[in-house]
């Protein structure tokens, strides 16, 4: 099997050379003629230049074909090998990455998964991120999910700010959550997620991953750009991790932000978070104020959903927009909202209300 | 303490709008009267604006000052706060970071526990890369190494792009390659350092580079902005691991080619692989036909000059530039050549001396 991979040129770009740097500079390199009894092993690890396409635009995208045994089944081998170099040697921007099926990791639990854990299949599901993001205490954090439960919240997650602080430390925050959402089930029997927000060096985190699941986490939170693809697959793969793994999109404009540079937002929040074991994907939502555009998030969408991976689109939603989110994505969608849920004015559990009466009428209508 | 950092705008933005969001929204975020008596615990997380300029070319840089106790001494919370969330907002390039000078984590070794290794105190050093970067076997690469080594190089490093491929395991690599260097050592008394690349799952990453050290590795290469900077952290900060670490550049140009958005070359290359750990950092010199210019590079070796992590102007480099490089590093930097010594006409070996005399005759002159 191969790996191809689309990059974006500006107009007048000597589109052709770039690619056989690319197919040539980013595998085997090139070699002398003392090399050449070796030429058959060396050659097989060569890339290779598929297509050139000239845009209306005036841009160029090319396509590189790789060889799978170049790289080693995970994503940040990968990157080395189609960005590594290349990335620093001129304009160029990664705007397609087409992975054989069986690369990587899929999703331990994903979009059924999640909806087994929660016990509801028929409708979109209502996520909500303890706000303020940082100055509450764990016994602060346990009094807004004691609110929010009782509204019927499926989902919460903590702020991706919100690390390992002195004044909320993870496993206490966890601890007095657990206690609130024991409590609400054994009242109403109605099952309610809390990704917990994981981190520090990646020994550490690992370590922590694991000590929160044994103490009842139900689900993670992990910034994967900021702290590494190769951590979230070794959380992913690790077999006394049997929780879904919120994956944040924290830094991703910084990779993706540039129309001339990086990569595009559906290759990193969408090919390579799905890939490597992500359950659920954030991303900020078109409809909101931050940087993605409609065909961006439709592309995101299309691509966590063909391998059974929860989008959850972010930042700005609100009640008012719940049909036009379901017209796009359908039932397999989690609405996530912060502000929107927490700052509502009669309090966040009128928030959540909102959001699942939304639902609802959208659903019946 | 506090953590500042500069945030470049293009002409025409909103500073003062955009450096507040920056300040609020990414930390304590905005709370509403139903937290005012927790305001004086919340206000302590809460970013300010410390000065907003307006440069000539029309672009504005806007300083924010960052509560140190929002981080956890790492570089992967950092990346969350400065710009996480932000980083999708708009246009925006962060192009300077102030850490205390305690944040995170110095080299083990750095420039002076490399020097010491190598027991050379009074040069510049000479480093190559194996090639061609992919299909040789552990022996092709032990033949290599015994022709250069003999002819009196420093270091050597794999190619960025061999991970720990079935044609030629890391750790059968390096049981050859040791094997030389040990025989070379025998011979000449010169010690040689080889930075063995370390890939895989965080998880099995970190088992690795510990098995390789058992095994005998005395230096390692990473692929920092692929694996993660929280894998770099790991290692360097574990006890078993007493060799300096090599941090590559890979995929650098993802984040930094822009000239508007990500963070510059000399925040990521030069700030962050300083206080993660690194003990010395590869990046493409203003010489060779890679990205970065001489400014850039001259700030990233001011960076890496002042925390003791040795600088290695890579790519493009050939003798005739050595008094030139000599001239603006001193003595404290690594002369990486990968092809310009591995196709030296007269062969690697020739490639080596070539070098060496260049260093010598530049200091004698």
């Amino acid at each position: 099997m191969s790996i191809e991979v689309d990059y974006l040129f500006p107009a007048g770009t000597d589109a052709q050379k770039q690619a056989e740097m690319i197919a040539i500079g980013q595998t085997a390199g090139t070699w002398t003629a003392k090399y050449a009894h070796k030429e058959e092993s060396i050659r097989q690890y060569l890339g290779e230049v598929v297509s050139i396409d000239y845009l209306e635009s005036g841009s160029i995208v090319s396509r590189i074909r790789f060889p799978e045994h170049n790289v080693e089944n995970d994503i940040s081998s990968l990157l080395t090998m189609i960005f590594g170099k290349y990335s620093m040697a001129g304009t160029a921007k990664v705007v397609g990455v087409h992975l054989p099926k069986n690369y990587g990791l899929r999703p331990k639990f994903g979009i059924t998964g999640i909806r087994e854990k929660l016990g509801i299949w028929d409708r979109p599901l209502v996520m909500s991120i303890f706000k303020p993001a940082l100055g509450l205490s764990a016994s602060d954090h346990a009094a807004i999910l004691e609110e929010v439960a009782e509204a019927g919240l499926d989902l919460i997650k903590d702020e991706e700010l919100l690390g390992d602080l002195a004044s909320a430390p993870t496993l206490e925050r966890l601890k007095a959550c657990l206690e609130v959402l024991e409590r609400q089930q054994a009242k109403t029997g109605k099952a309610m997620l809390y990704a917990v927000n994981v981190t520090g060096r990646a020994d550490l985190l690992l370590d922590k991953a694991r000590l929160l699941v044994k103490n009842g986490a139900n689900a993670l939170l992990l910034n994967v750009l900021t702290y590494g693809f190769s951590v979230l697959e070794a959380i992913a793969a690790d077999p006394e991790i049997q929780v879904p793994i919120f994956a944040h999109p924290a830094f991703a404009g910084a990779l993706c932000g540039s129309p001339d540079f990086g990569l595009s937002y559906s290759v990193v929040l969408g090919v390579l978070l799905a890939h490597a074991g992500a359950d659920a994907v954030l991303y900020p939502a078109s409809y909101g104020n931050l940087q993605l555009k409609a065909d961006q998030e439709k592309e995101i969408k299309e691509i966590l959903h063909s391998r059974n991976v929860f989008p959850v689109p972010s930042a700005g939603l609100r009640p008012a927009i719940v049909p036009q989110v379901i017209k796009d994505y359908g039932l397999d969608v989690i609405l996530n909202a912060g502000t929107g849920i927490m700052d509502h004015l009669s309090g966040p559990g009128e928030g959540v209300k909102a959001f699942l009466q939304a639902v609802q009428s959208s659903l019946n209508s």
